[in-house]
């Protein structure tokens, strides 16, 4: 079953796009691993927040992401910029426009 | 720019199916008006919650959405089923897989 996370990081002021850009800096790991999108952004209202939503193939295949290299540099590349405000929640995808 | 809405709305116990069902009834309208996504799910953890990722052209697409007689009429239904506690975020998408 298709699997849906999304979540919400604060980051320390002023390092929001330092942590975007890690975010950013390389997907194509994950696109091999099923994920079907990753999507980062920004809203005015909270200037230190990033958020994300991702789409994957499965929740297994989305846990197996953790494991991966590049994404754990990231993570650790990115914690001193973050303030350990988080927050995120997981679907199963049971339908819809885009399931 | 892109914009991505993510929330969870809780049903009334027992009645978490019959919101899903509104919300996945009839999303036509919803891709002319400029959805990419409209993705409905559930988690087992949380067995009340229905939860939804949006994924619109603009901000402003989403916010016409809600003028939609449709929308608005499934809104409806579903208010009496639903216990009126509601979570959610959205944001510009600044770039990532499937932007």
């Amino acid at each position: 079953m298709t699997f849906a996370f999304s979540g919400t990081m604060r980051a320390q002021p002023g390092h929001r796009d330092d942590v975007i850009a890690l975010l950013l800096a390389d997907q194509s790991a994950l696109a091999e691993l099923g994920c079907l999108h990753y999507l980062v952004g920004t809203n005015d209202a909270e200037p230190d927040l990033v958020y994300v939503n991702e789409l994957w193939v499965s929740a297994e295949a989305h846990d197996a992401s953790l494991q991966l290299e590049s994404v754990r540099a990231a993570i650790q590349d990115a914690l001193p910029m973050l303030t350990g405000d988080f927050t995120n929640f997981g679907f199963e995808v049971v339908g819809g426009l885009g399931a």
